[in-house]
Parts: structure tokens; C-alpha cells; sequence
């Protein structure tokens, strides 16, 4: 098989792009376009309706860009719109919640799981749901961390402020005994260092990029719908505004090509 | 005279009620119809084409709601789109920036300003540029403080984080010898008293909130369009996107009497 079209996937802004690295480094035959509403960005404080519009907004634009998939790179719009973007669109619609939940039911052996995210995936209490649906007996403990967006942002990886911040977010986790921490914002990968550095005792850390990117590679191969593996996947990278300093941010971070990045508007 | 049309204020979310709460101080006998983009907040780190873009929608919204005059309660928005604004909108147009300007003009001594505000409104040099206006030989040391925001949003108000935060940010100006600083942000009236913690020594600081009604009030004199002293107005508030718990920190920190929030929908 060889099924050329790009895997669509869009973001709330630049974090997804978390995502793509992982989806490059798993999958580098398959193209990607990259859909970022930094137009409207940020979504973690907004309401489940408002987050529900913007996401068929840019389904719509990935679907016109012939995408054979669609990859939330979002946790608070995988929180809320997926049961309405799988019933408008007819591609497959992977989230970050689901493969994140899945992984962290993996990873614990004391059956105690941590959550940390924006204020609408927490309140959405989408990671408790997918936890419990797969086992009713795990325990989950989480917790919105609003400032790590902007610390993130801001490049501040390595900052005694952030460590600061993220002790005081990580600290109640750590005292309820979590075994299991999931980063449930797809900016958080990029601060992982940091969290380690905080965590200091051993605690499993689910990545959401890594577990989404697995998803859609099971997906791809079930619907047979894989590139060939020695097609050279390409990577576009579409805006709804002008990038600003924290893409770079990324880039660099993520050590991803991006080449020139296209500006969408939203009508 | 007795026109008791509302004034209309908006701003990109919540933070523009310092200048509403300014202005029921300076005038009472005035209706206040307010409008925050919640949907799209915050336009911090947005380009100047798509802050102009969302301030025409805003400003058209008020003059359906029968606006005398259009207050821009947004340091971001006022430093970029009120030309755009003068020139579709027949009210006078009133934005934060000059008002801010002419008031650290008057209360500086050694001629040293500093200013701290958003990524956009800084980087737009608005600020420089009215300073200079009035007065060539004025010295402006500007900084973005990107992360001012986020903490007032989560009600840090006495926290020792935001101390240290503010620390960092005010140090360099300290170290200049600025003699006064403009807040340019309509947010960081909020954070008055952890400014002057941090600050310790004698540093005037200019509240864009404050200045801005003050400028209201020639405005409305000038061009006779005060509502009658004995007028009891109201205020209405309206969002592009329900509130969250920051309208309930803002209603308090400011002692505000908000009533029932109305929900306008952006098309």
C-alpha cells in the first residue's frame, strides 16, 4: 500500500508540535500537515462549546487539505470534541486522552495515577473517565496547572522559578502517592527535565505526544491506509497568525525541520 | 444635557474592568455597556493584523449597542489598532496608551520612564512613541512581562512566587534609575500592591486604568455628551465566551457590581 496523504493534525497553537516530533520519529514516511490556531490560542481556559466550534473550524480545513486522519495534538479539545468530530468527519479522529489513559493504566503498579493539564481538560475530567472506563479501581488524582503554559512559553526549561512552580503544582501529587504522573498538555513534554528534576523519586511520566503518535500507527495500519516506507515524508506547517518567539522555542527544543510556515485565516 | 447613551469599553477579556471599575469611580451617573473577547483572549502574543482584525468586530458590536464614545480598555489592542478604529467609527475613540503617557510625563523628575506590558504592546513601541511626542529628551526602558498575566489570572495576588517574578522583571529597571513606571497592561492594576512590595523605594507608578477615565471625562465634556449628574448608570457586561473563575477574581479584587453576564456570540 501506499496511501500518500498527509496525516492532518491540528493544536490549539504550537505545543502539538510535541506531538509531530513523536509522529516523525515513529512514522518518517508519512507526510504531515500541522494546523496551529495561534489566531486563538490559547484554549485551556475557554468553554467546552467555544472549544467545540474552533475544533470542526480546522477539521474542515484539514479535510479539505485531503488528510486521511486526524490527529487531535490537544488535550483540552481531545477533552471535549472528539464524539463530535468523529460524527462530522468521516477519517479516523485520534486524541491525545485515550493512548495517554492507556499508557498510564500500563505504567502503574500501585494503581494510583496523577493528571496534570490545563483548567478545561481537568474540569472535562476526560483523563478520570477513559482511566475508569478501562478499571474501575484505579485511583486518580488531578490537578490543573494554568502557569505551565506560560512558563513554557516563555522557554524557561531550565529556571529555578519553574522548578519552584512545578514543586508547588507536583507536591500534593506526590503526598496522595501517585506512582504515575500524566503530562495531559501536550506543551508539557517540552518541560520534562524540569519535572524529572522536581520529581526527584522514581515516578512513571506518560507522555501524550508518544502514546498519540503509537495510536495513529496502529490506526494507519488496521485502515491500511500507510504511506509506503520508502516514501520520503514531508512536514507542513500552517498558522492561523503570524509566528511568534515561542515557535522557535519549540523548533529548537524539538530539534524539528520546519520549513516555511503558511498562514491560514479563519473566516 | 443628558445623553444617556452607554459608553462602550472592550477590551480582550476580563482585565479591562479596572478600567470600568475607574470609570463607575469618576462616573457614576454614566452607563457602561462592556465587552471582553473571552473567546479569544489573550491578545498578548498576537500579530498586529489579527489584534485590528478582532478590534473592528468588538467596536461594532458596541456601536449595535448605541456606544457615545469607544473606550479600548487593552493595552495591546490601544497600541495598535486605534488609527484603524478613528478611521471606520464616527464616536471618538479613547485608548489607554496617550492617557498612560501624558500622566508618566507629568510625574517623572528625572525624565526616566519605564514601561512593562505585553509581548505585542511592547514590541509595537507605542508607549515610546507618545512619550516622545509630548517630549523628545525623555528616556523609556521597556520590558514585556509576559508572565504578569497568567498570575493574576490564577489570583496570585500575595504569593511569594509572584514577588519573585515581579522581582525579576523590575530589577533591570531598577538598575536603570527609572523614576516612574507605567503599568501597561489593564491587568496589572490588579497587582498594584505586589508591585510596591517589590518596588520598596519611591517609584511613582502610572495605572493606565485611572488615566484612562480621566480622559474620558474631557471627552465627553468636551464634545457635551455627559449623561445628567443625577443619572444612576448601569453597567452591563458581556463575553464572547463564558466566564471563568477569573471574572469572580476580578469581581472581587475590584469590588465590582457585575449582574447577570450576558453571552455575545462572534460570527
Amino acid at each position: 500500500m501506499n496511501d500518500t496523504r498527509p496525516i492532518g493534525v491540528f493544536d490549539s497553537g504550537i505545543g502539538g508540535l510535541t506531538v509531530v516530533k513523536a509522529l516523525r520519529d515513529l512514522l518518517p514516511n508519512e507526510s504531515i500537515f500541522y494546523l496551529g490556531d495561534t489566531a486563538r490560542v490559547p484554549y485551556g481556559n475557554k468553554s467546552a462549546e467555544t472549544v467545540e466550534r474552533y475544533a470542526i473550524e480546522l477539521a474542515n480545513i484539514l479535510a479539505k487539505e485531503n488528510a486521511k486522519i486526524i490527529v487531535v495534538a490537544c488535550n483540552t479539545v481531545s477533552s471535549v470534541a472528539i464524539p463530535t468530530l468523529r460524527k462530522n468527519f468521516p477519517m479516523p479522529v485520534i486524541g491525545v486522552i485515550e493512548p495517554g489513559a492507556r499508557a498510564a493504566l500500563e505504567a502503574t503498579r500501585n494503581g494510583h495515577i496523577g493528571v496534570i493539564g490545563t483548567r478545561a481538560t481537568i474540569r472535562s475530567g476526560a483523563y478520570e473517565k477513559a482511566l475508569r472506563a478501562s478499571n474501575d479501581q484505579v485511583r486518580v488524582s488531578s490537578l490543573a496547572s494554568p502557569l505551565l503554559v506560560p512558563l513554557i512559553e516563555e522557554g524557561l526549561f531550565s529556571d529555578n522559578l519553574t522548578d519552584q512552580i512545578l514543586f508547588r503544582y507536583l507536591e500534593p501529587l506526590l503526598t496522595k502517592e501517585i506512582d504515575t504522573l500524566v503530562l495531559g498538555c501536550t506543551h508539557y513534554p517540552l518541560l520534562a527535565g524540569a519535572i524529572s528534576r522536581v520529581l526527584k523519586r522514581q515516578i512513571f511520566i506518560v507522555d501524550s505526544a508518544h502514546n498519540c503518535a503509537r495510536s495513529v500507527e496502529e490506526v494507519l495500519d488496521r485502515q491500511s491506509l500507510r504511506a509506503a516506507l520508502l516514501n520520503n515524508g514531508k512536514l507542513r506547517v500552517a498558522l492561523t497568525d503570524a509566528p511568534d518567539s515561542f515557535l522557535n522555542v519549540a523548533r529548537d527544543t524539538l530539534k524539528l525541520e520546519l520549513g516555511q510556515i503558511e498562514l491560514r485565516a479563519l473566516v
